[in-house]
């Protein structure tokens, strides 16, 4: 990222002097992701507007496409019409698809119609949902027919290839249009010119349907090594194709979500600090407020055992240590459950299994815990009854946290909710208010405590 | 994944009827990385054995390439020398470094004593630390001169393929070995065959020193959408070459080790339901028991305000609440801190503006969680002196704890440690201690309180 801080002062340079000819001039030794990089890093809108000005329509397209979609948004509504055909014009079908399914209905429609040609595909790509297989593959791609042979696979591939986003897997049709086999472009290239397409193709093609979440149509292309993957309807028709380069997005962009959510924020929609202040404002304050209302209950715990607190007030000292273990505990379990069933390694049915070991895992950590206090206890010449009640809570503790930790996500991925909002700030407080009866409980019982 | 959950019964099925030729049938209708989960899934080590003992050499290398390094090592170990040899001479050369790299360094001797030709290019492959661009690439890809034609390249590329991991980038080095150009076959295929690789290629190549972390080389391939990315040394002397597919591994891998860190475990070695009991206990135990002894610094401050407990042992029902409030508002910024950092949105220069952006976030945050207590303290009919001061508490202490989970990662960063070491936990441990000073501070101003 260092090449960013040193560019980001150039172009500011070149803009301030006012050379419009100077700043094309280093636009030009970019890439079109570095211009995009650059543009989301410029503070103010009047530059990125005018540094978008500047470039040609097929760059300008190019950018768009590399541009997160608050950026291409607002790129966008500054341009004449005309200017905005010309760009839109050269922005691969995919990518269109995504913004103008970024947009308002109304404004989305008002772009359509100034590329009428390329509207229909478009629309048929925006059927699918954002996040489906559907939603992400090109319309762009080579078909072949079996009955080619391999020169006139390769001829085909070459007069198709400046339209086609990728043209090292080809796939196979028959009539229908009906999905029968893969080719790479490095095998039509080894094989003998002469041999037929249907001899060559794998026919064992791995295919999605159109309305599979894209996190798992990207796990697929993960999990097979694979450049491009086919989509396809019920009846096997072709429909389009997922890029790697999609499926790599998509997998960075999930975990993004899931680290964000995890640490009990909504996810941001652009970057932390391209967020404005609301929306950062915004995706937290609602999560903090449930907690705390979620949280409060421990008002009432404490308050039901406040005769055992004014009793002993020396049990008060302990509770933010105990407190916090438990949520410390709960948030390890969950965190390696949600991502265990976020890479697909952990499902519903390993349920009984996954608790059984973190209540095994649970009392290990546990008894290490206790062992810790009575050998802390000792040192300090803390009184023993005291010493084995926080030990003892501390084994109950950490296992109870341990095992809400592990199930509630699994519960809540049952839910068809993202595990994910069993982030680790719900973890703890639920742990926090199960901590605070265990406490109270086991002090009641070996302190001889009147309790509530 | 149900896929798995049909063909692990299946597969277990045969292996109980006893019937290998079943069993082979059964292998050879799915793709490798089909077989090395399953393998992964079986229960028993015999049968794991009895499985991958059936494959051919070809397609036990394949299976070798796609399993996690535990697996391989388990494999590999009960296969006689000769069979070894089979396996190892069919394996790709990056993944027998990375195999080799994970063995002991006795075995791994021993391992390349086997296959005595491939030997010095997978030593070669060794000196590269695993988490780098060296430790990433592969020694097999083509290289093209300028002076050839688009005809001889594509004959090139067609004689060098079966050996070539990837084909479709194809690199250009001049005497020296150096990299002058980078050219895709697709450019190749639609150029006029007489034309010359120098006047077709493109200069303006993105390589990566072999030096650079795995996850910046991986960030590099994602930006720019890359197929394939050249590794060179300080000479510009082509030395390999990074695939997407390893990338994208690399993404995933890194996003894991992530979020464990982020809640506060060791990442894990292998899959959660894989993990050996001792592992699981390993990675938590520690940080368990670090941050337990960090939290009983919350004993020291408990004792410290003991006299103020004691007159108002009301104080201590705020205090779940309070701290676990803190504990949340604190992950919060520290999730989105660092996992900017970790797609490079987000660098040490930026520190003063997050602080500043958080200290304002926090203020808003706790002032919205301030108006929020003292609506409850309304309608609780809590006596007005109390509400007021949990209401200043969690105001102060939202604001500081999104000041601290923000800034203790920027900072633990600049020291060279993975930012996600600033996990929930942590940070939730930070926020209590300082929680806890902050309430009795205010509790001692506003209620008038004796303290200490």
């Amino acid at each position: 990222m260092q090449r960013y801080d040193q560019l980001l002062p150039q172009l500011r340079g070149l803009l301030d002097a006012g050379d419009d000819a100077a700043v094309y001039e280093f636009l030009l030794t970019l890439r079109p992701a570095d211009v995009a990089i650059l543009l989301g890093r410029l503070d103010d809108e009047e530059a990125r507007r005018r540094v978008f000005g500047l470039l040609a329509p097929e760059a300008a397209a190019r950018v768009l496409e590399e541009s997160r979609s608050w950026l291409q948004r607002e790129l966008l509504r500054c341009l004449p019409d005309h200017r905005k055909r010309d760009v839109l014009w050269h922005m691969s079908g995919d990518e269109l698809a995504d913004l103008v399914g970024s947009l308002l209905p109304e404004e989305g429609t008002r772009l359509l119609e100034l590329i009428p040609d390329d509207a229909p595909a478009i629309r048929s790509l925006l059927e699918h949902a954002e996040d489906t297989a559907g939603g992400l593959m090109t319309h762009e791609f080579v078909r072949l027919r079996e009955t080619m042979t391999a020169a006139e696979a390769i001829d085909h591939i070459r007069r198709r290839a400046p339209d086609a986003e990728t043209v090292y897997y080809v796939y196979v049709t028959d009539d229908q249009r009906r999905l029968s086999g893969v080719i790479s472009l490095r095998k039509l290239i080894v094989a003998d010119p002469d041999e037929y397409v249907g001899d060559l193709m794998d026919r064992n093609v791995i295919s999605v349907p159109a309305d599979l979440h894209q996190e798992e149509t990207a796990r697929i292309v993960a999990r097979y090594d694979l450049l491009a993957l086919p989509v396809v309807d019920e009846n096997n028709v072709l429909l389009g194709v997922v890029t790697v380069d999609d499926a790599l997005d998509v997998l960075r962009e999930e975990a993004t979500e899931d680290i964000q959510r995890l640490g009990g924020s909504q996810p941001l929609e652009q970057p932390y600090l391209q967020s404005r202040f609301s929306e950062l404002v915004n995706a937290r304050v609602w999560w903090l407020l449930l907690l705390f209302v979620l949280q409060s209950v421990t008002i009432t715990i404490m308050n039901h055992y406040g005769a055992a607190l004014e009793s002993v007030v020396l049990l008060a000292f302990f509770i933010p240590l105990l407190i916090g273990t438990a949520g410390n505990a709960g948030s390890q379990a969950a965190t390696l459950v949600i991502r265990a069933m976020a890479v697909g390694e952990l499902r519903f049915g390993d349920f009984f299994r996954v608790v059984a070991r973190e209540a095994a895992v649970g009392v290990t950590l546990g008894a290490v815990m206790a062992a810790a206090t009575l050998l802390r206890a000792a040192l300090m010449n803390s009184p023993p009854a005291v010493g084995l009640t926080v030990a003892l809570t501390v084994l109950l503790i950490v296992l109870t946290a341990s095992v809400i930790g592990a199930a509630l996500p699994i519960v809540i991925n049952r839910l068809k909710l993202d595990p994910a909002v069993a982030s680790s700030p719900l973890i703890s407080t639920l742990a926090d208010a199960a901590g605070l009866v265990i406490y109270f409980t086991v002090a009641g019982r070996i302190l001889g405590i009147e309790l509530g």
